[in-house]
């Protein structure tokens, strides 16, 4: 069995299903979803996250805004419209969750524009362009590690922040999946595990992942990525993206651009790897994308422990925008782009 | 009452007394220490910690290391020589350790030149200098935290990372003696505290620390410090130091060095307090600083949770090296040093 193709973040069998990642290393349960209300707590607690995932995840909910029975298909429409609004409502800076709804939203109006529509052929449709989205993910990610092992060499360490492994795309990782990659082709990989505060994706989902696959690895806390780069022991960083501009520039997880900052610094490649549903060629720069806030409890407390006196003060910025000009190569199915980005990425979609 | 003088992390009352920053916020409880091996033991579990405050610890340890009674002094001095050994082993990077020894050595061969030398007379010169050293240290923070409060504007918002405050120093502090310095001359300080994984000194000393002085502070993730430096939140950073070599390369908490690279690449001046016990001027640049590497364990879990998947492989280093171009200035007790550093401690040497 190819490495990680035994992890599957999200699965329809009669409805959505999720792995719910709040509970990884230390239990595999999942979560089921039977309406939109609960893909959108799912998305919004973390339960799926990671761009492309909670892509996936809300194109499967968009067939749950379907209602069970009755009523017309104006109403139903409705019902996948607001459902679809919800979604996207849930997360704002991954572009992929917008992207997946509005292809389903496209779907639906097709349907509507059918000779005979109906409910049950609404659902089927829309249930038919999820499976299309999440088999196309995992294929996109298999590409990309196809793509981008070849920038990985043997005996290479890697570095990699957050999780954007199987746990966060369709299947098998965008960043991880280079990783994945480059092992497949027999090479020896060694990867660097941010830990990844507040929510610890590395610690606990990347880590897990990694050993999972066989992929030797080494947990850091974040404060030490810098200087393990500065000893010259790491070959080339490897990230994921929540949205990525049209410029270029990265919205990834924060602390991404601290890691790019010390990449350059040390003239160490910092290589981004995301399926194409990631660039947002509508948003110029990352100047107009919307970093998240959240609950300044997951900084303030780990495991539900408090880490900090009673009544502080926090703030918790989900993600950071890394400038282009230090991303050395973003690594999508179609091919890498480089800079120039606007003009790498319009050559990208000609291709494709 | 000045802010922050009612914190002591080091205090002698017949026998040395550390409180223990381990239980900190949460608890204010002391450890008492009876000999040598107690305070090894404090100063490397980290019951107390901070460069210039395990030099204070470990120069009231160096009196318990003088037999209680009976014996020669020859046998005296043997002892004393051999906690200074233990003492020195407990921590290698911080240089303040190895040179309250080194004095309280000197003061002790001193005593045994003396005409009528004897063991109470080498316990009371060696507590004597103790608490010369300790209230040196002490005068020293306030001095620093007078010359250095000038770099501090009305209304500036400063970044600081691990605790240089009074739990790190005699009393009152390095860093956050400047941001002491700041306010008592009537300046609003707001201070962004980064919680510094893997031990959370920000978290749990840094924010403790200043909201006891009532200084408002907003605590983050590690990963969030070099976003808030690009949005332009920040006037300054200001850090301790566990070792500056004579060029002005500086030691200090594993992930001072990320935040240096963050100020540089925009502009925000990146200040270090330091006092003069913390240059050394035997050590030629960072790569001669040998940095202490930590159980891994610190890394794999907080508060006794595990917070990675079992048999996690983890590194654990304890400080890093942040390069002398990166450095603004290095405010000490005998004035400003700036680049070209050699010169800058010399002149500093000579002027005190």
């Amino acid at each position: 069995m190819s490495p990680g193709f035994d992890v599957e973040p999200v699965r329809w069998e009669g409805t959505l299903h999720l792995l719910d990642q709040r509970l990884l290393p230390d239990r595999e349960a999942w979560v089921m979803c039977r309406g939109v209300s609960d893909a959108v707590e799912a998305i919004g607690d973390l339960t799926v996250r990671g761009a492309p995932a909670i892509g996936v995840a809300a194109a499967y909910a968009m067939v749950l805004a379907v209602p069970d029975s009755g009523g017309d298909l104006g109403s139903a429409m409705t019902s996948v419209r607001d459902g679809g609004e919800a979604l996207k409502a849930a997360r704002p800076t991954a572009v992929n969750l917008a992207w997946a709804v509005d292809r389903q939203l496209e779907v639906a109006s097709a349907v509507q524009a059918e000779s005979a529509p109906g409910i049950e052929r609404l659902r089927d449709a829309l249930l038919e362009s999820a499976r299309s989205i999440h088999e196309s993910e995992v294929a996109a990610c298999r590409r990309i590690g196809s793509i981008g092992a070849d920038l990985v060499p043997d005996g290479a360490s890697v570095l990699t922040h957050c999780n954007a492994g199987a746990l966060a795309t369709g299947g098998y990782g965008s960043a991880l999946g280079i990783v994945r990659g480059a092992v497949e082709a027999g090479k020896q990989v060694h990867v660097w595990v941010d830990e990844t505060r507040p929510v610890l994706q590395g610690a606990r989902l990347t880590a897990w992942e990694l050993t999972r696959a066989g992929i030797p690895n080494t947990l850091i806390a974040d404060v030490a990525a810098a200087s393990v780069i500065a000893r010259g022991d790491v070959d080339v960083v490897i990230v994921g993206a929540d949205r990525i501009a049209a410029n270029g520039d990265v919205a990834n997880k924060i602390g991404t651009y601290g890691v790019a900052l010390a990449a350059s610094a040390h003239s160490v490649p910092f290589v981004v790897a995301a399926p194409v549903s990631t660039v947002d060629m509508a948003c110029p720069s990352g100047d107009a994308i919307v970093i998240e806030e959240r609950d300044p409890g997951e900084v303030l407390s780990i495991h539900g422990q408090r880490i900090a006196p009673r009544g502080q003060v926090a703030a918790n910025w989900a993600f950071d925008v890394t400038p282009h000009r230090l991303v050395t190569a973003i690594i999508t199915e179609a091919g890498v782009a480089r800079a120039p980005y606007p003009e790498s990425f319009r050559y990208l979609a000609g291709g494709t």
